[in-house]
């Protein structure tokens, strides 16, 4: 019965011989559970769709499995393929039957089998006189088989010239940046980009499918709605009831976050938000703009996400994994997390992704709530929800499940009539159903007319080549780009402990503010003890201590940054109150970086409108040019506050179209303007860095000028490139009120430690000349650097 | 019976003589309205308060009637006084009798008759051995009347030394910025700041009056909130079911914005969003801190405003006012307004006023909106209302009427527990009661123990000199500075006819978008018709003609704005397109105001980070002068979008700190920049005005330099101050790719005319010079400046 297929009953495939060739799909895995649930359904599915289009057909079912039994697997699967319900039961045994003929199992093991598998498809497609079209091979086997797989299939299973080959490629793809970058290369060296359909089944979803059509048809009454100026906020949301029982060896190594919200999450928050192209049809054009949505995410921080896990899950680790009596997972099996899309169009938008298991329901939706820009004149009780602009409006791509059990697009009628998409009919749901807060009947709402699994949906794609439904490798990684540091910042987190279910209560619910999450209740205590003797967050603190004589602030990165710019802002309101203007000198680099990203978003009251700001030093580049100090104060500070521009000082290291040039007298006119602007050129506050060789600002060892002397600006050299620096010098810096040295990272704990010993000696260590005249010196220190 | 008071049965009136001495309250209108509802009850009220606490008073109701017609009245007045209830009736007419006995009526008409009023004063405060405190002078007289009693006063009823006088005066304080002026200086002539109380009930509720007490009370929880990073938005709003049905004549001078919108409300606004004082008792720091939100206001426009009329006004209008039967009213009787309060607490906070007659219900509030920032894991039926942070946090202070039907403050209680002011209590309303989307139970809710009257409350200020809670000259001169221009710009347009009550639906509900308000449902056609040939909104159109040979485009002020910004983002976007970049000259002056205001707010997609911005002419002041141009382009344009620092280019006139100094090169450094960044020194567009002298840029007639000849930027001479500019030249400016012309007012009407008949003589008309070389020229002109 399975033998290779005779393409004589059906009349698409005759006209598929003379018309578009012969198509071979293998399914690698072929008695695994993915496959017997999902696969074999789709490729029932395609055939049903596509061979009276033009193509004959083979599948192969493969895999480690020996014939016999994996025959006799397959056969089962076969016979419990379900038709559509519009196909009469007669029929749809016809086809069955039709589908059997042309599926067969084979063993695939050594090379031996690959070239065994070509050999049988070319003759195949000979002797029946085709033309083959392509090949396709769908990974449904673990991620570590994957490598020889691909290198068999590149060695002796590739089709002949004029015919395509597509490997289809099933998560996990990796566990971060690192792992899949290795993974991708890895395929990179057996497949063309092109040939890559990597698979992510909920681009396949119906819901979700349907998110750039949406757009596309109502682009009209979107055109001016779907930006920072009338969206509220985002919502990516997956919850399942379900906890990982069963599966704590993958749950492990993985978390929510891996699993859920680095992909299927993202990938919806980049079709809501990405810049919806002329034609939606073009696959080139839809994942050029995918990825372009991950160039504008702001980076995340461990302040931009909460994480739980529910309270069994340790001991189902415990169990499952054979783990000692004691032990404790930090693995998180809830998460939200708050994305920013920093572009024109959604720039201030948060778009919040949460998934987590064990939770109250079994939901999952993208929710477009707009803002309430509407004021009615009349009584609340006489407002009707479907007209009166004062109730919420939304748009949400109801993905599945919850109580409205299906997939459907709902659309507020107070916003306005979505064009209703072909496949897709009018919903009416059970009276009384409400749904994000209004009653059905408040919405347009469309449900698809025949329900479909995402997997068929991704087959028929992958079938016609549409690569927009699928996962590039640029944009996997740029993901993993994207997740990578968050997840590293999380690894030493202890999750908040959640009982599960109805009983979480208001124990998950989070809030966001100055870009940070925090969870709404807060907790009394923890109950996840740390792993071994790491600090743990709640011991996070700013520990007092003195440096080189001076006060010495050092906690961990994020709370050291949080203190340092309180700091500032305190001197800064109260340099404002007393002067009426606060004169901030900041140094470039990346340790600031962070700093500046935390007044920016953290500190409204800061005196921006007075604060005139200053630079330490500056690379001798144009201001624009992307190693300027200045653009990186630009980017992280200037766009995000209002400062007035004569209040911005930039170094003139860029005059008459040349770079520091002696007799431009550049550094004069700094100096002079600081002297015009500043009282006794003193700065309010000096921010400084140190460098692994002990200088500071660019103020390098052995320095001949800015050490010392009469000079307030200098020209200088640095030992790495750019060369050519403009710096304060020692004497300027040292008349500033107040001195505050940021030092982060382990790579600075030698030079911390060599530096608390040495003393004056600017000329071998510029850091050690530091020492303002009558100002105070204070030294902020993360662990790494002053713990080592 | 009504004799001078006999001071003693009193055992407070006593102590009085020694400590404190006597005050005289005169009420002028004794006879009137509002003196019979509410004055006499409140100075009772007074007098039951403070009698007891060392002052002795008498109180003269005086009129224009006959003395004995006036005692007459006033003995009716007085025996229909109640006491609190709390007072035993026998108590009580003990109480009324004692301030019957100290009441009297006199006429007052002719000087002498105030010469007799304040030696019979004087006359009782000796014989009776006290000394003088003060005199209270209670102006309840239609305004007209206000010249004549207050120079009768200041030149025969002051006091002597040692007392004060204080003057109550209600409104109307005049019909806009002018009259108001008028009346203020009138008043001012007569009367020291200090002496004045100018009533706004308003300010005498017991919502209102706790408005400051509240957030003071609870600063702790309100300083992170009260600001833009957590307020959604403000509504302030009085609605009422009657209609101006009797008060025609009044009300067809006032309208609603004056009536309710200029004072009630907009005191309201000032209470929520003004810097509170540390010490919220001063009264000048209270009066110095809502001044500064006047300064704050942003200015209004037609579109900051939607007006509406019930349908019946003008049939009243008609009939009252004796109008021709053709006759319709343009007076409002419906207004909501959208405000900014442009600081940085309140910066895009929207604030919305709104009041009407002929409504569907009474009611009056202020409600604080705050953003929603929670994101709730659990199903929404499990949310419960007051601990879920995912339902709406809100302030409202309940002014009256409405469901609740008394004064109250509630606080959602899923945003903090207020504390419970002194004199308040904890408020039960009836079940079910709902109010802004939840039920009352989801607040804490408190109102007055004692409702008390709001005259009762302004005249206890008033006795007590509590400046704060009325309106200061310089606060009532805001006020309708801010006010005037909407009344202006509205005074042509047709409100909305709508018909009263609960069938007014969704017709008045307006929404708010890009800083202009609109009524959320499309009217299909326009009922009332305009006053004679006036052209009306629904005639606003761009003209197309030509000018001097180029395109001109003539319409409205706003609309040719509007029209201006959107070319120029055509032009940005088309250029940004095509080279990268955008390179943009932009003109001083006043009439880009508005350009820059409508681009800032209005144009979403403007390509900000790609355009160069350049000045076209600059005044050798500093860039931080408010003469400079650059400030107009800094405040209105740069400060609310992101251009790029490096991308802003001012013009050098301030080097070496000196002025446009020939040495110093300013305007070659200029043009170098200039040919360095743009390509052939050719804008991309150019934004130019014309002086009534015909002057362009900062070339004015005859001109020695920048006409002709081969310099690009030049120093120049203005004949108006500050004379000295920098201007770029007629041929620079020819070289632009398009060159817009912006003509507005009708000052602009002669020199239009003018310049349309004369040839090409820059040396006569500099802006006859403008001729782009091979570029385009628009001329965008208003009507006034146009038609004349």
């Amino acid at each position: 019965m399975l033998t290779v297929a005779m393409c004589v009953a059906l009349l698409g495939c005759v006209q598929a011989q003379e018309l578009q060739g012969h198509v071979s799909i293998v399914l690698l895995g072929a008695t695994g559970d993915l496959a017997k649930k999902y696969l074999w359904q789709g490729l029932f599915q395609l055939y049903l769709d596509e061979a009276g289009k033009g193509h004959s057909f083979s599948f192969h079912g493969t895999a480690l499995t020996a014939t016999k039994k994996g025959q006799e697997v397959l056969v089962k699967v076969l016979e419990s393929l379900s038709c559509p319900k519009d196909v009469a039961p007669g029929r749809c045994a016809e086809l069955k039957d039709q589908f059997q003929q042309l599926s067969q199992y084979r063993q695939l093991n050594s090379t031996e089998d690959y070239v065994g598998l070509s050999k049988d498809i070319e003759a195949l497609v000979q002797r029946k006189g085709l033309r083959e079209a392509g090949r396709i091979f769908y990974f449904s086997v673990p991620p570590f088989a994957y490598a020889g797989i691909a290198r068999s299939i590149n060695s002796s299973c590739r089709p002949g010239p004029g015919a395509w080959l597509r490997v289809v490629l099933e998560k996990p793809f990796g566990h971060d940046h690192l792992s899949a970058q290795q993974l991708a290369t890895e395929l990179g060296s057996f497949f063309q980009e092109e040939e890559m359909y990597r698979v992510d089944h909920y681009l396949g979803k119906q819901a979700v499918a349907q998110i750039l059509p949406f757009r596309d048809q109502n682009r009209k009454a979107l055109d001016g709605l779907w930006n920072r100026h009338h969206v509220e906020r985002v919502e990516v949301v997956m919850k399942e009831t379900v906890d990982a029982g069963g599966r704590t060896s993958f749950y492990e190594e993985y978390g929510v976050i891996r699993d859920v919200l680095q992909n299927h999450l993202t990938e919806i928050l980049t079709l809501v938000a990405m810049e919806l192209p002329p034609n939606v049809s073009s696959s080139e054009a839809v994942l050029r703009h995918k990825l372009q949505v991950f160039q504008a995410l702001r980076g995340l921080r461990k302040g931009s996400a909460v994480v739980g896990q529910y309270q069994a899950y340790s001991e189902q680790v415990r169990r499952e994994l054979h783990r000692p009596d004691g032990y404790h997972s930090l693995t998180p099996t809830f998460a939200g997390a708050l994305i920013h899309v920093d572009n024109l169009r959604w720039e201030g938008v948060p778009f919040i992704l949460m998934s987590g298991k064990a939770l109250d329901e079994r939901v999952s939706y993208v929710r477009v709530l707009f803002k309430n820009r509407a004021c009615c004149a009349q009584s609340e009780k006489r407002r009707v929800g479907a007209q009166s602009p004062c109730l919420p409006r939304q748009v949400v791509f109801h993905v599945g499940h919850g109580e409205l059990g299906s997939p459907a697009v709902l659309v507020s009628r107070n916003l306005f009539r979505p064009a209703l998409p072909g496949g897709w009919r009018e919903l009416e749901g059970p009276p009384g159903l409400r749904l994000f807060g209004r009653p059905l009947s408040d919405y347009y709402a469309y449900s698809p007319v025949r329900e479909q699994d995402a997997y068929a949906t991704l087959i028929s794609r992958i079938f016609h080549g549409r690569k927009d439904s699928f996962i590039t490798t640029e944009s996997l990684l740029a993901s993993w780009v994207f997740w990578t540091p968050l997840l590293d910042s999380l690894a030493r987190e202890a999750p908040r402990l959640y009982p599960g279910g109805a009983e979480n209560g208001h124990l998950l619910d989070f809030e966001f503010s100055g870009g940070r999450l925090a969870f709404s209740v807060q907790q009394a205590e923890q109950l996840v003890p740390g792993p071994g003797s790491a600090p743990m967050p709640s011991d996070f603190q700013v520990l007092g201590a003195k440096y080189r004589d001076s006060p010495l602030v050092a906690a961990w990165p994020e709370e050291l940054i949080v203190k340092l710019a309180s700091d500032i802002e305190a001197a800064a309101v109260k340099a404002v109150r007393r002067f009426g203007r606060f004169h901030l000198a900041l140094s470039g680099g990346s340790s600031p970086v962070a700093l500046f990203q935390q007044l920016a978003t953290g500190h409204y009251g800061f005196p921006w409108a007075h604060t005139h700001l200053w630079q330490v030093d500056e690379r001798c580049v144009p201001l624009w040019d992307p190693e300027s100090n200045f653009q990186g104060l630009q980017t992280h500070l200037l766009q995000h506050v209002r400062v007035p521009y004569y209040n911005i000082h930039p170094m003139p290291v860029h005059l008459h179209q040349r770079l520091c040039a002696q007799e431009d007298q550049g550094a004069q006119a700094y100096t002079e303007e600081i002297s015009a602007l500043v009282t006794n050129s003193s700065f309010d506050l000096v921010l400084l860095g140190m460098g692994t060789d002990g200088h500071t600002a660019s103020l390098f060892p052995q320095s001949p000028t800015g050490l010392d002397g009469e000079e307030l600006v200098v020209l200088t050299e640095s030992p790495s490139s750019p060369h050519h620096r403009m710096s304060l010098s020692l004497p300027l810096i040292n008349r500033a009120r107040k001195v505050a040295v940021l030092v982060m990272g382990k790579l600075k704990r030698e030079i911390t430690m060599l530096v608390s010993r040495v003393g004056h000696q600017p000329k071998k260590w510029p850091i050690s000349g530091v020492l303002p005249d009558s100002g105070q010196l204070v030294w902020y220190m993360d662990y790494e650097a002053f713990l080592g």
